[in-house]
């Protein structure tokens, strides 16, 4: 017997509509953000979604150091008090994690079953990679660059750290920075303390937490997280996209109040102020729709100017409820044209989906 | 069609092994503590774990009031700058909702599906509850106590705010009183804010968050999370034994690392240092004991004196890795004699379970 007899096999797509104890493991360690909170402009630690694929390591901020090596001509080390002598940069950023919505997909992909509720914003604040990378002095040629978490695990037979690289061209867009802090306070353990990369507009899998080394690469990274895991593929052959960008998506805090179990929302009938926020990692939101009859029309929501790149916007919509069973959507649409569809098309881990929310509920 | 027609049937058994769209609506919004988290004495927000039953509500601080009345000579009402003039109290308290282990219970009854997670520990800072019914002036032949919290929603098929009542000779313990910050900072929002109960001992749902108002009682209180909720129940005809403290438990962090998908955890061979914590709220843990070959055996843990009742107390135990797959376990004793068994008596709602923990571990 070999450890490969214990460990999970490789992905894989559910032979049930329910959900079985592998995925409940993970589901019970990470959390979505429950969507009455999209109320709150920033989302605090707890609510903000989390998903972490190994355990969550305590690093210890007196003896913490952050490494920079690779294809640069000066490689070197620093500890967080010279981090902190850096050009502060603080930005409020949207972070939805790559495979929200796969527990909504079928057949669904075996990995953390997501609903709709992977999302969060938070104000990150730290220092701009660049000036880090500046310092190191990057090589002519430079192709990538790989970020190095502290958290450790197996995933698909491969031991590994956790590590994510981005193409050196995006690094070069000059958005990319290291966040010591959430909302004013120091990083929380499951968000990455003491430091993590903030992607602006990337799905969550870019924000690599718990970084201790940055290594420049003159060639594609070609690391499990890369490489087999975060694509979109058809079927096993397949070497698929890589995920990069949040796809737009809006969502709606349910009005109303819930059953406990089922989660039906109970609205009493008359006028009612839907209400939510919609994001895109391409281009600023342009267009919110709302439909109250399951899809079968929309209308405009009023949508809040985008103040900032890569951050939510607001809307919201007069409802008249009368009485009787219902379906509420609201779906987004970027300047670039982007927008949600009402059937999603599948792909083997669930990623980057951005099929319209639907919530049930009853008028009384 | 009704609304009873869409919400929520009484409870029930799970049919199968796996989880129900329905318990993963409730895991995706409430949350346990990673059990790598029981490294840290104090557990933070977003790591200690959260279960709601209806939505999370954001109450306004600058319009918030809380009302004692009933069965008192003086009924009023009070805001959060009064309350902050009353004599502070602090303590480190372990809470644990009296649903953790349901989803390892066989048939697993339909509910938030906990495996073993659902602890954490804070410094709950705020009042004493004496206080404010001192003010009031109980009258005699007081019998209970009626928490109403902001929270609304329906539950089997009785639309409620979460209200749960004390029985008055525990209020008379004078160990209960009303935080108003978790670790020193306000209360976030998921635990209660601005103001919550705590019951040092009791399992969470004691603990009513977002309370608004407090109702003494000359009789006991026969509302649904009382009467009909939180009970011990065999069959459907039981009307059950309340649940009230909570049964010694200890858990491991569990050692390694682990397999993203099956959460299999990996150990080098040799001498490991496992360690974890246990509690109980009846009295202090006098024994922890640990088993490395599936319940099989048992030896003694070192265990750190109870410093403060009601709050973990810290174990570690010396284990000798050798190659090969092994369960480990860990059980807990109290000074009473309570210990947890192996096999947990089923009861309908999964309540109060208190089974050892077993960590599958495959040593390399």
């Amino acid at each position: 017997m070999t450890i490969d007899d214990w460990i999970s096999p490789p992905a894989r797509a559910a032979e049930s509509d329910d959900i079985s104890l592998d995925e409940l493991r993970l589901a019970t360690r990470n959390h979505g953000m429950p969507l009455e909170m999209l109320d709150l402009d920033l989302t605090p630690p707890g609510l903000h979604y989390v998903l972490v694929h190994y355990d969550i390591p305590l690093l210890d901020p007196a003896t913490y150091r952050l490494s920079v090596d690779g294809h640069v001509e000066r490689p070197f080390s620093v500890d967080l008090d010279e981090l902190a002598t850096l050009e502060p940069v603080a930005r409020r950023v949207t972070l939805e994690c790559a495979g929200n919505g796969r527990a909504r997909t079928s057949p669904r992909p075996i990995s953390q079953p997501w609903l709709d509720e992977a999302v969060g914003t938070a104000e990150w604040s730290g220092v701009p990679l660049a000036a880090l990378l500046d310092r190191a002095g990057v090589r002519p040629g430079a192709e990538s660059v790989v970020f190095s978490g502290a958290d450790h695990g197996f995933e698909r037979g491969i031991e590994q750290d956790f590590r994510r690289a981005l193409p050196y061209d995006e690094i070069e867009r000059d958005e990319v920075f290291l966040a010591t802090a959430m909302n004013g306070a120091p990083l929380p353990p499951q968000h990455g303390a003491p430091v993590r990369l903030v992607v602006p507009g990337w799905y969550g899998m870019a924000h690599v937490k718990w970084v201790v080394r940055i290594t420049v690469l003159d060639r594609p990274f070609d690391g499990f997280q890369n490489a087999t895991a975060y694509r979109i593929k058809r079927d096993a052959d397949d070497r698929g996209e890589p995920v990069t960008r949040m796809a737009p998506r809006a969502l709606m805090h349910p009005p109303g109040f819930p059953d406990f179990m089922s989660r039906t929302r109970i609205v009493d009938a008359g006028r009612q102020a839907l209400t939510g926020r919609a994001w895109s990692g391409f281009a600023p939101i342009t267009r919110v729709e709302v439909s109250t009859d399951g899809t079968a029309t929309w209308a405009d929501a009023d949508l809040a100017p985008c103040v900032a790149a890569y951050l939510w916007q607001a809307w919201s919509f007069i409802w008249e409820a009368t009485p009787g069973p219902t379906e509420l959507s609201v779906r987004a649409t970027d300047a670039d044209g982007r927008t949600q569809p009402l059937d999603q098309q599948w792909n083997r881990q669930g990623m980057a989906n951005s099929h319209v929310q639907r919530v049930p509920v009853v008028v009384r």
